[in-house]
């Protein structure tokens, strides 16, 4: 813990250093202390619980500063972002890999991978500049729920396919009632939290029962989430933004902590996957180096294109904000490799195009929300 | 991780309607939760690890709020107190065992469960109530770490004895290694941590600079105490004390968020241990209620002894303070069951001893200490 944590910590002080962002830093400590560096740690089921739970507190915390009612307000520009933003990049790396010369099934599974967003990257880098409320971040944040549902359905389909069949009627259900359980809680949890939490504090005598309801309300959602078949996170962020009206400024407060020690464990385990290993092979690296390009680009045409009602600034940030792959783009390629439908050298292509756009990500979001601190009035949305 | 954090807090807030400590309602929710009464949990890696990580916390934060001089005056007498603490219990504990006709390897190992302390338990209570700062508490943390490093000692004892070798310039060596790493951290740790930190911070660009660096002393310590031998937890607690000092609220704030998420784990996990299934045969009740009641009586009477010079009413509040074997003595009747050095119905009855145990302290305690706020001028040493 003290080599994960310390090493992340001091990287991410260098890159502020070199007033680059800190995340990245932390990032590129996973590469280091991993396999493909040092090879002083491999990625294990400690600290994959660590970081689950890092994540987890990281969107909790963004939930609790975003209304729900703003979210829905643009839900319909935010689904026309993520259906547009898993479209794109799907085809374009299907397509790419085809003309590879790859087989059909790695092509469909490099398309899903480069489909997911990992909205954590995201969220940390809004979060640490306060541009959480900014209408671009609201749009990431809104689309980005969206997309893990969506790019859900895409592995479910893709996975089905990979076996052999379809079931489009199971994948249908399972699409309705996860953008079901998004909406229902987005709409009336609030509500219904807020009535059930005053209620049950007022009657509990539990040092910090706030905190404990909170954390309840928290792992009940992100269970349920789950359960239904989006990612924890989701209800984690759900829950957040159930608790924003009501909570305690101290729950927030409390939660900070968690976060704060848990999220250099998110980070680095991205970076540990990295394994360079496999890109002695210059047709590998080549190949690795196009679908990065792909990956980038294609998120900024599809979510871009989906948010042009916002102007071309915020088109670019959207885009941006989409773009890291992350830990869910790795998931992907890690489910393709355990079906032993993907190649190894697909996987590490996979993995380079994940840690990739979560490394450039934060660098271009920085850039593309320069000068907007600078004219609040005209920019931010303010809440409340 | 719902249901471990829902019942325990379910079962705390029960416990405090009751006006009982609601400590007590959580460990008793492991109970339930596992595998002896309703089985819907056994303990796991992954909850080991966060119950090892919350009462890591919960020392850390002990320590922000416990002045170094303040427990090194007390030294003398906290030395009487664990060395009484260790002799009394290990003795009573061993010869039980042999009046009771079981072989003497596991008289012995049941001795050396008996010498445990888990000053968490204490801890908690005595932080929850806010008298950390009264002197009996301060004799109680302070004889703690002496205990640990202790029980340490006897734990290596009785297994090298176990072994059937014995090397005691090896163990005096781990003895003083250990001893002396506690006394200099305690001595200069402060100083030393206060300067390094001030520096750093000034110097530092992250956010949060304050909490990194002091999750950074609170690893690294824990890591160096397990290192020289003592528990990772007295590591924990001296870094906590190092930073006591120069720390800002802000990282008491934040590392309290890690505490009150995690500590119920911890709580729970102790509870969980316990098998009740064991005690169907009465002569396996019968040597766990003797034990028991051995247990309770050897600390109260060696540590209350050693604490002579306080008072009577000192005497009994140490001697309960010392009283929670919790999870340091499941952790020797672990070793002895490994090793295959005791039978499994002793193991059991050892575990008993540590829960219940562990689940009396918090209502005595509570007993003990009722009447000192009432009083602050003449038995609360302030702080500063």
């Amino acid at each position: 813990m003290l080599m994960v944590f310390g090493t992340a910590k001091l990287l991410a002080e260098l890159f502020e250093r070199l007033n680059q962002p800190g995340i990245v830093g932390e990032i590129l400590a996973g590469v280091l202390i991993g396999p493909s560096v040092l090879g002083w740690m491999a990625p294990n089921d400690f600290l994959r619980a660590l970081a689950d739970l890092g994540v987890m507190f990281l969107l909790f915390r963004v939930g609790l500063e975003v209304k729900a009612s703003e979210l829905l307000r643009i839900g319909g520009t935010a689904m026309l972002v993520a259906v547009l933003g898993v479209i794109v990049p799907f085809f374009l790396g299907w397509g790419i890999l085809l003309a590879w010369g790859e087989p059909q099934a790695e092509a469909i599974f490099m398309g899903a991978a480069m489909v997911a967003t990992s909205v954590g990257i995201t969220a940390q880098v809004l979060t640490s500049k306060g541009l959480l409320n900014h209408i671009a971040s609201r749009m990431i944040l809104a689309a980005a729920v969206i997309d893990d549902v969506l790019g859900l359905l895409v592995l479910a389909m893709v996975s089905s396919v990979a076996r052999g069949k379809l079931n489009v009627a199971e994948l249908a259900f399972t699409a309705a009632v996860a953008l079901g359980f998004v909406f229902v809680v987005a709409k009336w949890g609030g509500r219904t939290v807020g009535h059930v939490v005053s209620r049950a504090h007022a009657r509990l005598r539990v040092s910090e029962a706030y905190f404990a309801l909170a954390m309840v309300v928290l792992f009940a959602l992100s269970f349920l989430a789950e359960h239904v078949g989006v990612a924890a996170i989701v209800g984690a962020f759900l829950a957040g933004m159930a608790l924003s009206e009501t909570v305690d400024p101290r729950v927030e407060h409390l939660a900070q902590g968690v976060t704060e020690l848990l999220v250099p464990f998110f980070l680095a385990g991205i970076g540990m996957h990295l394994d360079v290993r496999s890109f002695t092979e210059s047709s590998v690296l080549a190949l690795a180096l196009v679908i990065l390009a792909a990956a980038i680009v294609a998120k900024l045409i599809g979510c871009g294109l989906g948010a042009w009602s916002l102007g071309w600034r915020n088109m670019l940030r959207v885009g941006l904000g989409m773009m890291p792959r992350g830990e869910v783009g790795m998931v992907v390629a890690q489910i393709g490799l355990s079906m032993g439908v993907i190649a190894p050298h697909v996987y590490a292509v996979a993995v380079f195009m994940a840690v990739c756009t979560t490394l450039l990500a934060p660098p271009f979001l920085r850039m593309a929300y320069r000068g907007v601190v600078a004219e609040p009035e005209q920019e931010v949305l303010r809440l409340g």
